[in-house]
C-alpha cells in the first residue's frame, strides 16, 4: 500500500470544493478548541498545536505555523508540511499574513466552520485581507467520513481495544460496586491494551440512571436486577472508538429481556442496511421503526448512529441530517436503544464500516444479553 | 455561605461588559466544541449539551435551549434556568429565533469568540436579526478567572486528589516500566480517589522525552538514572487540576539536581511573587530572569503558568500577555522548567490561590527531588 501523505488528503478536500476556493486555512484555539482536521492533515498522532495555523494551497503546498514548544513534535513526523516555528502569537499572527500575502492576488480561502473558534476566523480574517473568506465545513467532513487504509486500520486497533476489555466487565461487577470504580477499571483496561486514552468519558449506568442516555458515573452502588449499561470506546493515535453494551446484574426479567431482544433485533437491522444503497436517513427510519412496532414505541429518543474517526461524533451517519448515500469507507456507529424514565434504559452499539458488499463491523464484543 | 445561583455568575459577565451589551448568547457546537462559559452559567455538572443555547438577559432572566436528550439532565439541576427542550436542530433553531423576538427591538449581543464556532456564530447571527454582535471573550474570561467560594472548593478537592495519588507513583517506577503504564495507572488511582476523569491526557516523559513540554507516553521503558517527569491533573465536578512534578530513577547526577535545584527555586519565587501587588507579566518575567541567570539560560520554553478552572488553560496568568493585577479569587498554575533536547526536562508545577494576602497552594504534593 502506499503511504498516503498530507497532500493527499487536502486534495480530497479540495475535490469536495471543486473551483470554489484554492485555500484551506485551518485555525486550533486553546485546547479542547482544537480542529481534528488540523490531525487529520498533519498526521500528528500527539501535541497540542493550541493557536497554530495550517495553510494548504491548491498546488500541494501545505505550511504549519506553530510555537517553538510544539516545533519537535512537528519535527518528529514524516509529513513534507513546511514549518514556521515562531516564538509567540504576535510573530505567529506575522508569519500568517506573510504567507497569505505570499500568494499574491486576493484568495478565496475554504474554513471549516464547525470546529473553528469565531476568535480564530477573526484572526484569519485579518491577515487574509481581501479574500473570500468560506464556510466549506460540509467539504472537510464529506472527505473526513471516507477513511483510507491508514485510518480504518487505526480504528480498527481502537475498536479491537474496547471490544476486548469487554470480557473483563462481569468480573467487576459485584454488589456494592460504584458506577465510578468500573469507569475507572475500564479505562486503565483500556490504556493498559495500548490505548492513548478513553475516546469520551465512559458512561457507566446503573439501574434506572441507564435511562439516561448522556448519564455520568456517580457512586450509585449496583444492586440486584439491575441494569448495566457501558458506553465507552478507546482512542488509539487519536482515531476512536465507540460501543455500548448492557448487561443485568442479578437475574433479569422479563421485560429487561424483551428491551434487550427488540434492541438487539434493531442493531441487527441497522448494520445490514449499512449499505452504499442506503441513505443514513433510510437505516435511521427502518431502525426507528422496528421499535415504533414494539409496545416501546416512542422510547427511542435519539438517532441511530453517527460517523466516527479523529472525532467521536465525526460528521452525520444514521440520522434524518443525513439523508446521502452510505459510502464504503464510512465508518458509523450503530446504536439504537430503549430508555423508559425511572426505570432504565438498554442501549447496543457497535461501529461498522460500509465496504461496496456487506457493512463489516469492527466491535467484535460478545452481544448476547450477560446475566451476571 | 449563601447559595450561588446561576444569575449572579451572568451578572459577573455583565458588570465586565458594562453598558455595552444587554444579552449573553453562549452556544455549545459537537463535543469537544463546548463552551465552558456554558457549564459556568448553567452550573451542570454532567451532560454535553451539544448544540445547545443559552441566553442570559441583563434583567436576570436565562433561557436554556437544548434537546429532549439532555432534559432530564438539565432538570435534575436546580438553577432557576427556564428549559425548552426541543426535539431536533430545526426546532431549537426556531426558539432561538423566538426568544430572540421575544426581547423587542434589536439588542446588543455579547459572545465568547474563543469558545464559539465560527459555525455557532452564523446561527446566533441568523436569529438575531439586526442585533450587534459583540466579541467580549475577555468579559467572559475575566469574569470566570475570578473563582467564588462554590468553584474554589470544587478546584481544590481537585488538586487534593492529583496531590494524593503522587504518593503511590514511586512504587510504580520499576526498571523497564513503560510511560502509558504508569500513566494508565495513575488515571485509575485519580478514578478511584473520585475524579470524574482526568483533566488532560496525563504526561509521562522518561529520559530525554522530558525535554518535549507536550510529549505523549508511550512504549518508552524505564532505565536508570532517567528523569521521570509527571504532568497530570483530575477532574472533578468539570472542575481541574494541574500538577507536574519531576523524578529521577536509580541515582541523580549533579547535572540533574543542578536542574532541579534551579527550577524548584523558580517555582518558589512565581509562587510568593502571585499577589495583588504583581502583574502576571512581571512573576513570569522575575521567574525566567531566575532561570537565565544559571547555566540554563534560554532553556526555559514556555510562560510560567496559566489561570485553572473549567477549562485546563482557562485563562491567561503567568505570562507575558497578562499585564494587569493579579487578583484575590483567581487560581494559576506555576509551572517553571528547563529543557535540554536530547537530553531531559524538568518541570515543578503548582496551583495557586491568589488571596488578598499571602498566596494560597491547593497542591500539596511534595517537592523535593525524589531519586527512586
Amino acid at each position: 500500500m502506499a503511504k498516503i501523505n498530507s497532500g493527499e488528503r487536502a486534495a480530497k478536500i479540495f475535490e469536495q470544493i471543486g473551483e470554489r476556493a484554492d485555500t484551506l486555512v485551518i485555525a486550533n484555539g486553546v485546547e479542547p478548541h482544537l480542529d481534528a482536521s488540523f490531525f487529520y492533515l498533519t498526521r500528528f498522532q500527539y501535541g497540542l498545536f493550541e493557536s497554530s495555523f495550517l495553510v494548504a494551497e491548491k498546488d500541494g503546498n501545505i505550511s504549519l505555523i506553530t510555537s517553538l514548544l510544539e516545533e519537535p513534535i512537528a519535527r518528529s513526523f514524516e509529513t513534507g508540511i513546511e514549518i514556521f516555528a515562531e516564538k509567540d502569537r504576535d510573530q505567529m499572527k506575522k508569519r500568517l499574513e506573510s504567507i497569505a500575502r505570499r500568494n499574491g492576488s486576493p484568495r478565496s480561502v475554504a474554513l471549516n466552520s464547525s470546529e473553528l473558534t469565531y476568535g480564530s476566523y477573526l484572526q484569519i480574517k485579518s491577515a487574509f485581507k481581501g479574500a473570500k473568506l468560506l464556510d466549506e465545513s460540509e467539504a472537510y467532513e464529506s472527505a473526513r467520513m471516507i477513511k483510507d487504509q491508514n485510518e480504518i486500520a487505526l480504528i480498527r486497533n481502537a475498536c479491537d481495544i474496547a471490544s476486548g476489555i469487554y470480557e473483563k466487565v462481569p468480573s467487576m461487577l459485584k454488589d456494592g460496586v460504584t458506577e465510578t470504580s468500573v469507569s475507572a477499571r475500564m479505562a486503565f483496561d483500556m490504556q493498559e491494551s495500548g490505548a492513548s486514552g478513553v475516546a469520551f468519558d465512559t458512561i457507566v449506568a446503573f439501574g434506572k440512571n441507564s435511562a439516561e442516555p448522556h448519564y455520568a458515573p456517580a457512586q450509585t452502588k449496583l444492586k440486584s436486577d439491575h441494569f448495566v449499561l457501558l458506553d465507552y470506546g478507546a482512542r488509539y493515535k487519536r482515531y476512536n472508538s465507540d460501543i455500548t453494551r448492557t448487561l443485568v446484574f442479578g437475574s433479569a426479567s422479563k421485560k429487561q429481556k424483551e428491551m434487550y431482544d427488540t434492541v438487539s433485533r434493531a442493531l441487527e437491522l441497522g448494520k445490514e442496511l449499512c449499505t452504499p444503497d442506503n441513505t443514513g436517513d433510510f437505516v435511521n427510519t427502518k431502525v426507528t421503526e422496528l421499535i415504533d412496532s414494539t409496545e416501546f414505541k416512542g422510547r427511542f429518543i435519539h438517532s441511530t448512529g453517527h460517523s466516527l474517526g479523529l472525532s467521536v461524533h465525526d460528521g452525520p451517519g444514521l440520522s434524518s441530517r443525513f439523508n446521502k448515500k452510505l459510502q464504503p469507507g464510512m465508518i458509523l456507529t450503530v446504536e439504537p436503544g430503549i430508555y423508559i424514565p425511572g426505570y432504565g434504559g438498554v442501549r447496543i452499539e457497535d461501529d461498522v464500516l460500509v465496504t461496496k458488499d456487506k457493512p463489516r463491523v469492527l466491535t467484535s464484543a460478545r452481544r448476547d444479553l450477560i446475566v451476571v
